[in-house]
């Protein structure tokens, strides 16, 4: 197909398409003349996927790439780039170098504490400890108590995003649905949080009602 | 303090502190004389959640004022603006209407079957169907038999999150407590579920292995 058609089967504009391929988001199309070129069903899959992680996941268009890169050259260490995947990289807050260490240390406490097989050179135990200094920098500290909550919750949701991964693998490949999978479903799961707070919020309101009811 | 100390303390430049106020977001000093103005424990605190909402929560400035006027006036419904507090808000993805209306099907069913009191009407309703509807569009639509999961996940974290909020509400308010867990939150829970990643893809190649061994 053409690179109007490309677009119309996609929504994206022509003009963003080509920047894609320019920034080596997407292929380039196969020359069929020496300025008209050639799209199939694999660019329809990959700019889907593209717009899915821009609009959704809400990555930049240079994590993409790195993201992307690691789908197609599966030899990298795919839970490294996902790990540094997690929105733009942002500049350092306004946490003390020892309210970070301190961090660091409750997060690898927690994660020798859950048997957990993760090297303290992932790129996410630094952002989890960076999140827990800011807690503490904002005077929440206290946040370190509800860490086992938080990773009991994890295991459940990865345990089922591997079993869907593994599901999906014959389709797409493991790796692009393991991109997929963790990129969305940080949209997914952090949605669905606000929804379930709600309902948190209902049933204390409840609670509390009925405690008035019964000290009457 | 004058604005250099209210610096020092924070680790936030004075232009940017000046930017805060001319912005909206940091209330201005009490003028001491025409040309000079003087901040307090109040301003150290103020300026280092913003700090922590855009650093670590990664909102956009106006997100932060709209998050802040939330604080600051209790009586808005914190619930809403924290429902659209979620990173910055974001073009609409290539999806199809269609889609999308069969993935608020399927969260209101969610909804529905696990009993929550939430309006449909929630920012956050069709931030799940949006992303859920993305999935679908780049052909991995089945995400949907993992919702489920991702719920009971929800539950447990909107559950310790209430009560460590409750907890702190004596020292900051309820509501700042309310804002900065959920937003601060987001960033331990999608760090965290990277390092979960991590853990189950290793059980599971050492449950592969434990088969291929009892095979022989």
């Amino acid at each position: 197909m053409r690179i109007g058609e490309l677009s119309r089967e996609t929504g994206v504009a022509i003009p963003t398409i080509k920047y894609y391929v320019r920034e080596g988001l997407l292929p380039a199309g196969r020359l069929t003349s020496p300025n008209q070129a050639s799209y199939d069903d694999g660019h329809v899959r990959r700019l889907r996927l593209i717009r899915g992680l821009i609009d959704v996941g809400e990555l930049s268009v240079s994590t993409v790439r790195e993201v992307l890169a690691a789908v197609d050259s599966p030899e990298e260490s795919v839970h490294e780039v996902l790990g540094a995947a997690q929105h733009a990289i942002t500049p350092r807050p306004a946490v003390t170098p020892e309210g970070v260490e301190r961090a660091r240390q409750a997060v690898a406490e927690l994660i020798r504490r859950r048997g957990w097989r993760v090297g303290l050179d992932h790129p996410a135990f630094e952002k989890t400890a960076v999140a827990l200094a800011t807690f503490r920098g904002i005077g929440h500290g206290e946040f370190e108590e509800v860490l086992d909550d938080y990773a009991e919750a994890c295991e459940r949701v990865a345990a089922a995003d591997l079993a869907w991964a593994g599901r999906n693998a014959e389709v797409d490949g493991l790796v692009e649905s393991v991109v997929v999978g963790t990129v969305l479903g940080d949209a997914v799961l952090t949605a669905m949080r606000r929804l379930a707070h709600v309902e948190a919020s209902a049933r204390s309101f409840e609670d509390a009602a009925a405690e008035g009811a019964g000290g009457r």
